[in-house]
């Protein structure tokens, strides 16, 4: 009998991954550093162990591949990321490809052979912290890496072709990286929710409806700043009062359909002084949902809102879109398997969308995706206080152990 | 015939004043500078060619005095301060000054005793740029000085009691500039308006009724921050929204009532990142009345509805007082005297409130206090544009000539 599954296991297996940091302090590990290599070897070696055979590609993306019955089929490819953010929790990324292997490792101590392949993929770059531009593992593996994000240089000045070359890739051959569409039959990726949803229902697993689409907006109001001693209320322009009304908008309208989220998160006035009345302000808007249409129409209920309260209060608006990124759906054949699998198991099928970016988001282009979302505490990420526990993790990789021994590839009309 | 009262020529000389400046580049002159001894000496020349005895205080005012019909009467008290803040513009305070020694100058050209002695004082500080501490002249005069200022140094290093030995005055002897109360029958201030009131409503003049008192606070809301994606907004306790609810409460409560003002000037919110929930927001609040129970209660109100906006919202609220100055209202009877002289030269009447603050706070401690104000462009003060015509600078100064010519003292009961 194989205990690959064991959510002790697994727990010792992050903690040696966390323990490969730039900072002695903190957990970071950026794309393309020592640490990176470090981790490609410790994942390579696990993948070895379960009987995979591994390779690193020309982005940095370190590979195991688990052939089926025979050599050569079209794989289910599984993974996520190994790069942290700066001062970063041990499982964002990292559960995804331990689970992986751990899926693998079983179904190898029990000789079992699929009738596709599976490939296992540890992404080299998700969370972008080192040159400022995210998903360029997957990006780079879906043929969709942007060749100018090479000339971008880190903190230290150092570019992403000279921090190639230092870890032994060719900057010139990235493409080779890039697979085709038919080398794949889906891609599934296991990942902590990263939001409170989960643990505030009392379930350990759920499955994702699709990786929302996100419009990030820099609003300005302008209105007329003055002494806020002698300006009569009746008077005034207030920047602030007018974003405040604003800020409260944005939070109605996000309220206002199930698995919208609008956010303000950055506000400024200026002049800024306690007795200045303020004569303008800066907000942001971070505005995500799993449907395109409604995030837009969001958008346009804000904007036309917006302009409204400048009206009244005699104040100007301007609002410049910073993001735009489209929803991308987890594929309904696909999530369906997820979901038979998620309630195999024994658990209450709760479906959510994913408000966070995950490297499905790349692997679009070339692969149907879907998506398993593991309990995390408190709803914390990027944080190092970022949790999860043994029995969530064992029951999160043994839904995506019986979804692979399920597994059937979408029936071609 | 005299003309000391012609606007154009009190433009003239509030323009030879504001060429005495720190900066070639805009007008700045502290308290305790050459160019403050430049600003006292030009002052002085002026109210000695308006037949004034002319001295400099233990503080640095200076100060001319009139004798009336017999020498030693008791004064009406007039003037205003000559320092301003940094980058200032050339009427705050100073057209005060220039205005009173024009009435003095009127009189002399006319022979005219009156049967009470003027003084006027420039005072050395009212606006406390450079050692952080305000109404340092008129609160020495008053008696009110507080020597521990005297400890206070300014962006250089220069304690106040170095500079004032620089200066050539004795910080020892700073008692020395306090005044008797039986010295003075009044003290009037001509100042701009420094806001929009009379502009808006076309008048050149207004007669205050009080300098408002203010409070002062800093509020700070905790709630929790989270992932700007994965956090549905049923689970949020946004520090932000909850600000914004508040920002919106200070701004109704303000004009709920005529003369009560009050601002948010500064919020600031943490982590301030474009896709995190704000977990915590801080603002400021400034809350001005020329009635103090008004005052207090709508401080009560705020808190109140703080606290209910908080509970509601699942998170805490925690203010903190920074700030509580009591209004001083100016004296009925003399205040009246203003009117009649206001209504005497041809303008019709409007009574207001001061919202920033004046040497008569200081003042009111040895003598009543009243003001007149002086439209000026567009509400703006402690800035380089600040602006008045000639022609309201002449009818404020013939108010004030007026009211002089006018003056009964209080009718002792």
């Amino acid at each position: 009998m194989s205990n690959a599954l064991d959510g002790a296991g697994l727990m010792t297996r992050l903690d040696e991954l966390a323990a490969i940091s730039e900072r002695p302090d903190a957990l970071v590990r950026r794309f393309l550093t020592p640490e990176h290599a470090r981790a490609n070897a410790l994942v390579g070696s696990w993948m070895r162990a379960a009987g995979m055979d591994v390779r690193c590609d020309a982005i940095g993306n370190v590979i195991g591949r688990y052939e089926g019955v025979t050599p050569g089929l079209p794989a289910l490819l599984l993974g996520s990321h190994l790069d942290t953010v700066v001062d970063a929790g041990r499982y964002d990324g990292m559960l995804g490809v331990v689970s992986a292997i751990a899926c693998v490792a079983d179904l190898a101590d029990r000789d079992i052979r699929l009738p596709f392949a599976i490939e296992i993929v540890g992404f080299a770059d998700e969370e972008g912290t080192r040159f400022g531009a995210t998903l360029l593992g997957s990006r780079a593996l879906a043929g969709t890496f942007d060749r100018t994000v090479l000339d971008r240089a880190d903190a230290d000045g150092t570019t992403m072709a000279d921090a190639m070359a230092r870890f032994g890739l060719d900057p010139a051959g990235i493409e080779q990286a890039s697979r085709r569409p038919d080398a794949f039959l889906a891609y599934v990726e296991l990942h902590i929710e990263q939001g409170p949803v989960l643990e505030a229902e009392g379930l350990a697993v759920g499955c994702v409806t699709a990786i929302s689409g996100a419009s990030r907006l820099a609003v300005t109001i302008t209105g007329m700043a003055g002494h806020a001693g002698t300006v009569p209320m009746a008077n005034r322009r207030d920047a602030l009062a007018a974003a405040a009304e604003c800020v409260l908008l944005v939070e109605q309208r996000g309220m206002a359909e199930a698995d919208l989220v609008a956010t303000v998160g950055r506000i400024e006035v200026a002049p800024g002084a306690v007795n200045v009345v303020p004569g303008e302000a800066r907000f942001t808007i971070d505005l995500r949902s799993p449907a395109n249409e409604r995030r837009r129409a969001a958008l346009a209920d804000l904007l036309a809102g917006f302009d409204a309260i400048a009206r009244r209060r005699g104040v100007t608006v301007a609002a410049v879109q910073t993001h735009d990124a489209a929803s991308v759906p987890c594929a309904p054949w696909l999530a369906d398997q997820i979901r038979d699998a998620i309630e195999g198991e024994g658990h209450a099928l709760r479906s959510l969308p994913s408000g966070a970016g995950h490297d499905g988001m790349a692997i679009a282009a070339i692969a149907d995706i879907a998506m398993i979302f593991v309990r995390c505490g408190g709803g914390i990420s990027h944080n190092p206080a970022e949790s999860i526990t043994p029995e969530d993790a064992e029951a999160g990789a043994r839904v995506l152990a019986r979804f692979i021994r399920d597994f059937h590839p979408r029936s071609r009309p």
